[in-house]
């Protein structure tokens, strides 16, 4: 399955398992043997999440070293903060909408009361 | 299959005419119609991934209204971008790191110029 790369990196990313193994090496590099070790999977399982990791880039190994570190890319996770962007003013411009919207119920119900 | 909240909103993201129907949401309230639109892709096939949208909570649908608007709900993107916080820290912390290696550089060639 090819898709482009804003989706493999929202895909790999839709995995809580490989959102740990991302947690983990941002603390720094680790072996496969390492990241296995929290997680009720086998080693196999953990290889197939770093394989998907690996295809979208957020992870790379060291391919000389005999126990490969992976080692976390940070790069698609700037692309997914660059693609949100257009959404935050979105949301900020609704919450200043509700936050007009509830000053004037207040108003509204100040008024009440002095009446 | 059922997953966490924030896996089934990223899953929900990994489609190219999934953030396109998004973007177009982001403009204002759309009918079915509307969103299939701009799209090579059969009605039914629209309806598929505004399922796929509606489950993440990405989208909410007007009961009332016959035409039942599609709706952007921004929460869940809030999500997104909450959990992206400490990988941001993270890459701004490589690039002070890069930038200090590269004045490093810059100062050792200075000092060869002058040698």
């Amino acid at each position: 399955m090819a898709m482009d790369p804003l989706s493999d990196t929202l895909f790999a990313l839709a995995d809580p398992t490989r959102r740990a193994i991302l947690a983990r090496l941002a603390e720094g590099e680790a072996t496969v043997n390492e990241l296995a070790a929290p997680f009720d999977i086998s080693l196999p399982g953990v290889s197939k999440h770093l394989k998907v990791l690996e295809r979208a880039k957020l992870i790379s190994r060291t391919k000389t070293a005999q126990w490969r570190p992976c080692r976390l890319e940070t790069a698609p996770l700037q692309d997914v903060d660059g693609w949100l962007t257009g959404y935050r003013k979105l949301w900020d411009h609704r919450l200043d909408r509700l936050e007009t919207y509830v000053a004037t119920l207040q108003a509204s119900d100040g008024n009440k009361d002095r009446n």
